[in-house]
């Protein structure tokens, strides 16, 4: 079968930079042995300067999803009382694991499109005296919104000192900034396929002092997901199982790419072709989903014009363009269109898709200058 | 950095051959795309034909361990009588895992280098009346000895005819003759490392009708493992969350290529493999660990002769000759070696993995006519 030349510009998997896929090919190796110790070592210092933190973090075979459970079953019981703050499906994902493992769930359920705002988290947990948790989404795929952690991580350390600061950072860790020391925030979690360069399958996750001490008094089970297992190995060099070696062979290469860039460097990067998706997207009349205040710069959500059929769309885009951007999910569909700007990207890429996005919504029969009224929320 | 050039020679992560290389370095796709619907149809049509069912086989981003989780807590409720009958190491882990979600495990330990005895299965049987299911391992890959599970599912069906069996078949699928819906299996798994030449990342686990009817009485509380979830999006081309698409491209190609070879003639070649490793073991004067009858097709367990520290063996036959080989696991370290052959082996590298192991041997003072006297098990 011949590679397919596309331009993936979902927001993950995202595309993988030669040098990275030359690397996921060499051959496997002793997971056991002191290779990839020295590996498993490299990978962990470099990731621990982007989570910003001095906790080791944690690898796991799995998808980001995986670390939402891994977060819930390490660090709380049944009938703890938590606080999901969701702004899209993502941060749905995260309440409906909480309930399904038993969790007292309470939704603040922010309108998709918006950040959540501080004040109005202080006032929920003013209704929750005895909340063991807030579960927060740095930036929802699913709309194309980036919240304020740092605002929403201050809000309630002060409301709550000891609440654990759940963070799902799948989609914006190693493009945005995210201190978790700093910000004081508990466990944090991203997946291979995102910021990181490197194909699905590994995901990685942060755990603070505080969220260590959790994981002791937490009583639901837990065997894969163990962070104390893994951190107990990660010791020896080593995973509690056999992970995933090729994967880890493209992490290494990829951190070594974000070491010689430099992470203010990969930020700025991150910033500019997502300010060029946006004015793009704008110059050409079309509506952006996110508020601009909070609009993501990892993924730029686009409301489907009147008269124009989504599918269809990314079908053309996809056929006759080579390129392939993801739509809405679940009350999204049909609503709107996604376009990934995060990991190995550049103008080029970006520009390449907004041509063939001005060509297929000509061709489908847009035309700019009916679509510059205001679409209602 | 160098690819290594080593000859691995541990029961997985296996050698990828260099089809399987290339295609997990091809440029990633869509996950939800029409591109990778159909890899998925393919795969899934091809293991099952390998784990010889009828029924959909699901795939998971994870190690073979999440799959003992997933069955455990798909199949099961908090307080379920199961029988763990454990030849070793991975046996010892299904039923930890068992114990841990709650479930009242009962352990039939089995002396390690021996196979389960159905007689003994049915005698244990006996005296656990409501029984709900039968942990059993196919290949122990910690000490090289293959159960009969036909011969215990057998005796398990005549017993108790509706106890699930499931079956830890990580090492073995692919490699050795296992017949699901003939042998009324019903949780049979395994992983992408091991038979099928493969990277790591990536498990494959089929469920019976049976099973099917348990997941939904069971109820251990479960997200990312949820076969249901599973089922549900296979159905329409995709996963619930981004599965491993690169380990799927070298899945895809190495199903090709075990079809072509055909799998009986898979069967075959393992065989001969573990055949030439003992034959040679033997002929060199070495004592082999498992009991004759029941020695594995894919791994081999050496017991380590009298004078020779293990590690300095392995240590020598990796940094002299290339050739990396497993240790002993658990109480079986420094007390055995073990050579995988399984996957993607053939006689040269056996012979060049024996050749290796008797001059490092030789080196460290091995005498081959002073270890023929038998070692205490």
């Amino acid at each position: 079968m011949e590679p397919l030349e596309q331009n993936l510009r979902i927001p993950g998997p995202t595309p993988v930079p030669p040098e990275v896929a030359a690397a996921i090919a060499r051959p496997v190796i002793n997971h056991r042995g002191p290779e990839f110790a020295a590996i498993l070592e490299r990978v962990t210092v470099q990731l621990q300067q982007f989570f910003q933190t001095s906790q080791p973090v944690l690898g796991f075979p799995s998808s980001g999803s995986g670390m939402m459970e891994a977060a819930i079953v390490n660090c709380f019981s049944p009938g703890d009382e938590v606080l999901a703050v969701t702004i899209g499906v993502f941060g749905n994902r995260l309440a409906k694991i909480a309930e399904i493992f038993g969790l007292r769930v309470t939704r603040l359920e922010v309108p998709w499109g918006q950040a959540a705002d501080p004040q109005a988290v202080i006032a929920q947990l003013d209704t929750l005296p005895n909340v063991r948790g807030v579960l927060l989404t740095h930036n929802e795929t699913s709309t194309g919104v980036t919240n304020d952690i740092q605002a929403l991580a201050r809000a309630i350390r002060t409301q709550r000192p000891d609440a654990l600061i759940i963070v799902d950072a799948v989609s914006s860790l190693g493009c945005v900034d995210l201190r978790m020391d700093d910000w004081e925030l508990d466990v944090v979690f991203t997946g291979s396929q995102k910021g990181w360069m490197v194909p699905p399958g590994l995901a990685m996750i942060g755990v603070s002092e505080r969220a260590w001490a959790a994981t002791e008094r937490a009583t639901l089970p837990r065997f894969y997901w163990d962070f104390r297992m893994v951190k107990k190995s990660l010791a020896k060099g080593q995973t509690p199982y056999t992970p995933p070696v090729n994967l880890y062979f493209g992490l290494d290469v990829a951190l070594e790419m974000m070491r010689a860039e430099g992470r203010e460097a990969i930020f700025t990067r991150h910033k500019r072709v997502a300010d060029l998706t946006r004015e793009r997207a704008r110059a050409f009349g079309l509506q952006l989903f996110a508020e601009p205040s909070h609009a993501s710069n990892t993924v730029t959500a686009i409301r489907v014009p009147a008269g124009i059929e989504a599918k269809a769309l990314t079908k053309a885009l996809r056929e006759r363009e080579g390129v392939v951007i993801a739509g809405g999910q679940e009350r999204l569909e049909g609503q709107i269109i996604r376009i990934g700007h995060l990991g190995y990207v550049h103008e080029p890429e970006i520009n390449a898709c907004m041509d063939a996005l001005e060509r297929q919504l000509t061709a489908l029969g847009y035309q700019p200058e009916t679509s510059t009224t205001p679409v209602e929320a």
